[in-house]
């Protein structure tokens, strides 16, 4: 239910109205734009009394939610948010974020490395994994704890914010402690404990499409990040799982660049794309980078390591530092020269959705 | 890697090995035959020297995984696994097992209510949701601690053992406390901290397939069940993605029945139909149950409520109790029509695989 | 468009009717029951003059059409088609049938050797590809005509009606001439060109889901067949493509079973399964085989080769002819023991939607 | 098999080995580079004796084909293949070619009219259909042999050369008398018989990807017009269906811009991309042509209609003519700033593949 408040309501109807939905056993989450306020309610709708509500002094109108997510659409947040990492802005009309760095942390040597080689290539964002979700039991599973400190130190030595995943709820506050941007994996989409455990840490969450959602499952379930106070979303699109599956030779997963537009439309939020787990081969990163960002993605997310062939996991998809630099010195080109021409990244949300 | 042991070998022998395996930060589960015992390494196989292993005494054979899984192969565990909870066995040669109830848990008096309904239908085991797993943050989600005690009552009284679903790590001390079978749910097939969380209880595990793996995926992420010493597993096939997605006004999901045989086939584990979230609709749960058993599933998992229009969750899937009947005793004349044929289930097994 | 008839309404009117349909380039299909005549109207309904319809004399009513497949729905022709091959009866109450034979026909000697042993296992229809659908241009496509006439000579020999497949417009006549049912291959589902030139034949169409259709699109085109006056049609599924693809070591295809139950309530065909192709392993068409006739399939469509290891096409799928016997054996006493039920298959279509 | 012949063989070998894999039954496609020759084997290798061949003057070596494609593949034909049409030149380094005009050809004054404004907009060449494949035999069906008639017309008054669909072997020759270009759509992909007609008329042929096809297999069928001695091939990307299917109020298709770069790598053919039929979204068309155009689509193929609410089929997908010049414009751009960036389109064909 989304409650619209009169123009006219006073701080004390709206607080009225905040005691009705809380004794409820509902939260309200609080959106204050320049003419008009309204009040999201979170929770099972059908404890609360929605006649009554209606009624009470200060309400202009009670209007029932009829699609599976609303407090991460445009009806509700209009403008653009723009997430702020420690001084690197994304989304909005900021150019690309270019979020770069091994697949996994394997020692502050190794990320130290290739977190400078990045950075002098363009990256603003030091990704790593410390905690890497794998099909196999028998895989490397990544560092952990000590994962994390090698990169935060990097991050820090560098200058770079950083990025990584928290895979279970028991790794959240660490990776709140060392990390400026959690991600929530592909994997964890749908795991609505994980992902509001992590918003709750009030940091700013990285939020992957799982490769099995559609989009309207996807915003559903980001729909419970802002439900715990957090506006601080990046969307993340990271390739689907394509029709008739493993495409050998050509790419396990698909990066469904469609989603990008439509997610710029839908929400508010900036949206990343992550061509090197949405492709997994290193030769599709640079022509679906260029395409990502002509299609409107506010970033990207790219797996780099100097030494492919030693890395201990997703060496075949990893970018070679002096490719990262010519990406990013186009895709910065392509930025500029859509942003300057007559119908720049804005018209694609603008014009009518084209549906009637 | 598999380390096979001499039909000589000493146990002092075995406990060397043993000791190298963990020496260097992986565990080994011991598989002992009739006429050989076989070690099963787990974790980043990497960080074990295979040659050095080849040459330890006793040692017949040590050899890397080629697939994904192992631990859960017929090749590791030849035999049909036969799962006991409270005196019902599910598995191997014994009929059908039906485990019915409610969606969630909504109260002392519905679940025992309908848990006696089911029961008198020729249920064995009581099922019933309190941590629901929900796409929309504006849903019910479960009575939490509240439903578990209501459940547990519930099965006491009746005398069925239970079955519901831990959704978080949170959760799985108080289901495991409470529930006799712990459910993954589809969604957190992925969730590896949650399945080995859940796994070390020692609990018989129901592990949903999830509709967007292939049964390569499942069997890897089961394999962490048995890595982390258990091996009480109840596999689930629950409905895939169809191609295309919903087919309305058909079927949200796909029970991929073809998952029952190769189940049966690749592991030795008890296969587990769930035919009321395969399908999604009350009309279909009748043939597809009966298909399931058909095809040679052990038990069926069917959500049952003798008010449909009134539940909080997934009415439209909910079969009414004297419907129940009906296929309980229709599914149990196929298994014995079945049995009793000149090429029963077991000859699925037994012939060749075809694939040369 | 549906045109229903008042009770009173007299040839001339009806007759009127169809001369006004007619003439605005489109045709009718007149379906009459025991007390209601109801005219389908087939092609682009914007060429008639709706409310001009509704007003003609002797019509009760005009409706529009708001699904895309009318003429094949249950509500427009309510009780189950027998389709009727020189003396075989599928469809409605009658036992399974079974059709069975090489993948493609490959001389006189081996059609007729194949047949002879597949009808001694208890198989009532003989199958065999003439004009072979192929991925590559570099295999074995078929003998043509020449299959044709062999495949029709076994059959007379052998007195055992014969399928087989219709590739291209080009084909049909032939086909026509040769065969008692032609099929539509699942690759041709979308072929509205050769669906519609051999439903112009007459004769028994059997004709398979492909592997990339939704329920709803299948029975769009099937449509094609009825809107050119030909109600023998067998719908035949044959395996979708599965969530990521190939399941190897697993099964390429998933025999979606769901569609059996869905065609038989919506529609009033016959409703067939191809387990050879719905899964492409020898070893999965038993219990497949087993679990479609528990889902309520009136016939099945099983490759057989004596000698699998030399066969030009699809040698992994066949099965040899002595496990033919055991399942359509095993499939008839499963036919037998639901139809003897409490509740047999007609319950499956009489009980509520469980959609509301 | 592909036969490499010696640099050093003589006119008379290569007759020879020709005259050899005719007098098999199949086919030789003789491919002359500067400094070897490849004869491509087409149809069933198995009427040939593989060692005999190798053993021939002037053969330097026989491979069996590994993959399922042969002929249309870079191995075969290294260099890009540019196809001309009326003084239009398509792949290669030529700059994009814009194929647009309405979904359904209507009348000579409508296909002129829009024409006349995509020409204007920044065209090359004029669409239109013909004979529309439909899913409903209740929908319009495009105006048949008078549509090609006023295409033709209004392409030759506009100096456009035009393209239109040949849904059906019947279509073929009429297709062929009246457009520059044939099209063979998504639905038809696997319909050998119509590709091999369309092939052999040595007109252009723009082959669409089914949206249920991987790209092997895609390529697979490609093989057949090459086979058929056509090289004016056109690949086209035109969605696949996404997991989950009708992306609402989404997408229905998923534009698999990643097919981009892969078509243009393992093959010398022009990559078209289709974003009107890709995502069946006018809002989206803008973005995803702009991404096609980075990832190094050759040309776009897009519907354009100046009264979008009246069209017969598609009007959703449409865009406006004062759209159309928008897109022209930027992609231009895009292509030029690519173009003379340091790493332009070729080398994401010049690098390695990143498999290994």
């Amino acid at each position: 239910m989304s409650v619209v408040m009169k123009p006219t309501a006073t701080r004390a109807q709206l607080d009225e109205v905040i005691r009705k939905i809380e004794s409820s056993g509902l939260r309200a989450d609080v959106s204050s734009g320049e003419f008009q306020t309204v009040i999201g309610v979170i929770g099972d709708e059908k404890r609360l009394d929605f006649d009554q509500v209606k009624l009470m002094p200060g309400v202009h109108d009670a209007i029932r939610i009829q699609v599976p997510y609303r407090l991460v659409s445009r009806s509700y947040i209009p403008k653009d948010v723009v997430v702020k990492v420690r001084g690197v802005s994304i989304g909005g009309n900021n150019p690309p974020v270019y979020m770069c760095g091994p697949c996994s942390v394997e020692s502050y040597e190794q990320v130290h490395r290739i977190g400078k080689q990045v950075m002098e290539a363009g990256a603003h964002i030091l990704r790593g994994g410390a905690y890497k979700p794998r099909t196999s039991v028998h895989s490397f599973q990544g560092l952990g704890l000590q994962g994390l400190e090698y990169l935060h130190q990097a991050g820090k030595d560098l200058g770079l914010p950083t990025v990584t995943e928290a895979r279970s709820e028991a790794d959240v506050e660490k990776v709140a402690k060392y990390a400026d941007i959690i991600q929530i994996g592909a994997r964890n989409m749908f795991n609505q404990d994980l992902i509001e455990a992590a918003a709750r840490t009030g940091k700013p969450i990285l939020f992957k499409r799982s490769f099995a959602a559609q989009v309207d499952e996807y915003l559903s379930f980001a729909e419970r990040i802002v439900a715990n106070k957090n506006r601080n979303i990046l969307l993340c699109e990271r390739g689907i799982t394509p029709l008739g599956g493993s495409f050998k030779p050509q790419t396990r997963f698909s990066l469904d660049l469609n989603a990008v537009p439509v997610l710029r439309r839908e929400t508010p939020f900036p949206v990343v794309a992550d061509p090197s787990h949405g492709t997994g081969r290193r030769d599709l990163v640079p022509p679906m980078s260029r395409a990502a960002i002509a299609a409107g993605a506010h970033g990207l997310m790219i797996e780099v390591h100097d030494r492919p062939q030693e890395v201990l996991s997703d060496g075949a998809q990893a970018l070679l530092p002096h490719q990262l630099k010519g990406i990013v010195d186009t895709c910065n080109r392509l930025y500029k020269t859509i942003s300057e021409s007559e119908v720049p990244f804005s018209s694609d949300i603008a014009n009518g959705n084209g549906q009637g």
